[in-house]
């Protein structure tokens, strides 16, 4: 085929989008991919169809290759299924509700494992129907509260999703390994690098859930990574626990008067110089135990305060508190919090019990504490005393104070040891581009999704969920692939295999372009060919192909009736004088 | 590619569903096509989207051939472009309407001209950009008060909707042209029957509006045609209006007492009965003036009555009356309506005029009256004299009686003239499958995409609109193509290209089978194969096979092994024995 620029719907832009807050918005929409149509939604211009429509062909061909099939669902579904899961509350406000004429409660699904269950469940009755994957490649919508980078976090957006049906645990690990699998060969394809990291703890039932990001500065996902193999996005990291240690003959803890001393770099100053260590090492934040006071938002709309403990020498990382406290939403706790809990002496919070604060006065408040798991019984803490104006020294985890439970709330840092032993973690930043999740018997559980056994016996089913953002990828490969002038696409995904430009006024010059771009598409290619005429310097042709971003530019300038083209490599930058009949695409 | 049964995701049902209404929606479920998700929402299963995707790939090519470019718009958007539009409003309970976490208002869009207007007004400029086709296949949303007929009117639906901006009237001729040519195209190689229709009177400003129809007995749309050439839909008819007849001289109007002649057939009877005619022929229907009371739902929801009067032998017909009427809702006047309305004598109702009924007694109730267009001046009428109990002969239109308007509000009638005069037309029942809609600068203007031209002049494009019904056009081939068994696909659409079935338990047989499969595969064929073993019986392989509805089957038998197969042409019903050598698919 061959797109000729003279007629193409296409409007290349000079100016940047004033919203583009990232290099991959910029260029889509001035190269003419995608345009806006509200926050965190765009409509597809012919090109970034073209782009998009070949990473999907990519992902159906590995699907297949994964003995999945494909379906399609409805973006509109009703509410029941996933008020019987619990993910119509769950979702909170990021979830598109609506209802029709009649009143009826329906969603624009966010992803759609409950009416894939109900389709199984319709349809099949036997563990002879089982394995079974199928997938769909569907535009799925969220209510994001900060819909921004472009197609990276949008409230439309195209997602493969799959999902897996088993009778048995192996079962479900063999389909889990095909869609992995299938993922490296997708990225792989794609030329997209990523890292495989656990995306939890792990600790539910054996099922593993795992995130592919790709590496990136610009990445909002957090993970770590030790040279010993071990990866895991922050979320999922969890602490080495330190042995306890003995309690008795540790001395009682005392209480001082600390005046100005709201922060924990002003805590250890005061410590230093009122009670110096006595081997004559300087205390330091380490040695503090710091209390943070967090607000859960629950789904039923109350508002709990809660406590958490953890060494002085870390910040809490909310993310990985509300993975904890989850389907809670957490935050800090405001001014008012504290105003309406006299209990909570601010800068001077110490440890609490369900009786009230630890030391200070007693209250009729009920907050719940946590600690840090690194917080183990034995270990002695510099803290406050719940008390205006005063901490305390020497106070011992389990004598002096308990938790109600241990959190991960710390945040991790460079050098914290892989909990799997295989060395120190290093910090990096990815996108998630994958999701391969074993969902267990969660889903089919709730939907009553049982088949007959090799018994005649009923048994629940167990699932898999996968999910690839496929505007998402097309996103990240153009953040990966550009210069100062355009996009670069790899070859993979370009809208078009090779991008002729004729550059020149005189008739011969586009003569010579209509028989090569005639040759190119008799041999296959797909071709977008800069056949304008006019006032359209080649100047502005280059310009257009720079910021358009085919890998292969041929330039049909002077030397062309002399049999000579110049072959364009964008990615390399190269330009060099070929001889038509030696052109090798 | 060879499909193995053995794995499919497929189960075919033995049961109808209980709420098919109509033979493909019974045997697309049945058959494994589609499965529904909640009132008029389907979704897709492998099979299905198999066709969906062939109907799909046949429009896009046809789409190109005309010029047209592939975009792609989200399903969810913004109010403010449907409210300067008015169609906010206008598309009443049909919208499916919501507002995200901010309140903002969206809309899931039934049709895109909005949106496709402010796209080309963003990006284009000058008169040099046009013409422009553009064009999208994507998924659509109308709260459809009745969905029904499986996909034949679904709430979510695939469609092709296309838009042409030009800046002269014979440039969207053209672009009209070229899509009503493509459309040809596309029916003609989905082998679907089509009538071309006229969709509306053509008197706004000659404006083109054409429908294809799809002639089908269980049709929802009614179309007329004549012998000569002349076919619209019924709401597009437009009455001969026959010459004025001169008023002098005829016979004053009498009133006179009709107890118990509540209707037109009585009426007739009566007159007959009291005032013979004089030449001797019998009063008829014809001779009656019938006054319809009828109710408009504006859109400001107020309700205004209004009354029509048209020659006794006809009805009303809605629909009709809905297009002179748009964008207000029709209903029948109810009980309520009457008696809110003293002046309305039910039964005994006449003419009508602003300072109230004619003959009856004055009532301060405004009711507009409006006449079918055959109620030209000079012509007598028996109709009712707005008194209970009451009749009148000879009420002359134009001297006793006028009209605020014309309507076209009668049905029309097999035997009825052509608008065009050429010839009496028929009435047949059919299906929309199309629609070729010549906007001109109504969008435009209300969303204010001008351009330059030549004369550097900003001047209002002027648009076309094209809609293709995928999933309907799917529905209506399977409508179109079954037999009691099950679904016959033409081959432009069949999921697979050849259905292999493997008939019997030898490992023979199957070793037979996989060579063939193989062999179709690497000759480029689509294979569907029935390669199930232990307890499916060869029945229920063919039962399968019928109702799957490949129109090609390769049945592999006894006879394999002697190198013969059987070719089963489903359409055709024929079974013949052929060797494997001489396979010709």
């Amino acid at each position: 085929m061959v797109t000729r620029l003279s007629n193409y719907f296409l409007r290349t832009l000079r100016e940047d989008p004033s919203d583009a807050e990232v290099t991959s918005h910029r260029l889509l929409v001035r190269a003419g991919y995608i345009r806006r149509q509200a926050p965190g939604v765009f409509a597809w211009l012919p090109l970034g169809l073209r782009v998009k429509n070949k990473i999907e062909a990519i992902v159906r061909e590995e699907m297949a290759n994964a003995g999945a099939f494909e379906v399609h669902f409805p973006a509109l579904l009703p509410r029941e299924p996933y008020e019987v899961t619990g993910r119509w509350e769950e979702y909170g406000d990021a979830l598109f509700r609506l209802h029709d004429r009649k009143g009826a409660d329906y969603l624009l699904a966010p992803t759609h494992e409950e009416v894939f269950t109900l389709l199984v469940k319709d349809l099949y009755s036997s563990y002879k129907d089982l394995p079974l994957s199928i997938y769909q490649i569907q535009d799925k919508y969220r209510d994001e509260a900060r819909p921004r980078a472009g197609l990276l976090r949008g409230r439309e957006f195209t997602m493969k999703d799959a999902y897996s049906f088993d009778v048995s645990d192996a079962g479900l690990d063999a389909s889990y390994q095909a869609q992995r699998d299938a993922y490296e060969r997708i990225f792989t394809r794609l030329g997209l690098e990523y890292e495989i990291v656990q995306a939890d703890a792990g600790a539910m039932g054996g099922s593993r859930s795992e995130e592919f990001l790709h590496p990136t500065a610009v990445g909002e996902d957090t993970f770590v990574r030790s040279a010993g193999g071990y990866a895991a996005n922050v979320e999922a990291y969890t602490t080495e626990v330190p042995e306890a240690r003995p309690i008795e003959g540790l001395a009682p803890a005392t209480v001082f008067d600390s005046p100005n001393t709201p922060t924990i770099s002003t805590l250890v100053d005061l410590a230093n110089e009122r009670h110096p260590r006595d081997d004559g090492r300087a205390w330091t934040a380490a040695d503090t135990l710091k209390n943070v006071v967090l607000a859960l938002q629950h789904l039923d709309g109350s508002r709990e305060l809660v406590v958490i403990g953890l060494p002085g020498d870390r910040d809490v990382d909310l993310k990985r508190v509300e993975v904890a406290f989850s389907p809670a939403e957490v935050e800090a706790a405001t001014e008012a919090d504290f105003a309406a809990n006299a209990g909570l002496v601010k800068g001077y919070i110490g440890p609490w019990s369900p009786q009230g604060p630890v030391l200070g006065e007693e209250s009729a408040t009920e907050i719940r504490y946590f600690l840090d798991p690194r917080v183990v019984d034995g270990t002695e803490w510099i803290t406050g005393a719940n008390v205006d104006q005063q901490h305390v020294f020497g106070l011992v985890a389990g004598r002096d104070f308990t938790a109600d439970g241990f959190v991960e709330a710390a945040e991790v840092r460079a050098g914290d040891p892989a909990p799997d032993g295989s060395g120190p973690v290093e910090l990096a930043r990815g996108m998630e581009i994958g999701h391969v999740f074993q969902l267990g018997r969660k889903y089919a559980e709730a939907l009553g999704l049982k088949v007959l056994d090799e018994n005649g016996k009923l048994v629940t089913v167990t699932m898999g969920s996968y999910g690839i953002g496929i505007t998402r990828i097309l996103a990240i490969i153009a953040e990966g692939n550009n210069d100062e002038r355009g996009l670069i696409w790899p070859k993979a995904v370009a809208p078009f295999d090779v991008h002729v430009v004729a550059a020149g006024r005189d008739a011969a010059i586009f003569e010579v372009a209509e028989e090569l771009v005639a040759s190119l598409e008799a041999s296959g290619k797909d071709v977008l060919y800069d056949d304008r005429t006019g006032k359209v310097s080649p100047g502005v042709k280059f310009g257009d192909a720079e910021l358009i971003g085919v890998p292969v530019v041929v330039v049909v300038g002077r030397e062309a009736t002399e049999g000579f083209v110049e072959l364009w490599d964008r990615a390399a930058g190269t330009k060099d004088r070929v001889a038509i009949a030696d052109l090798a695409l």
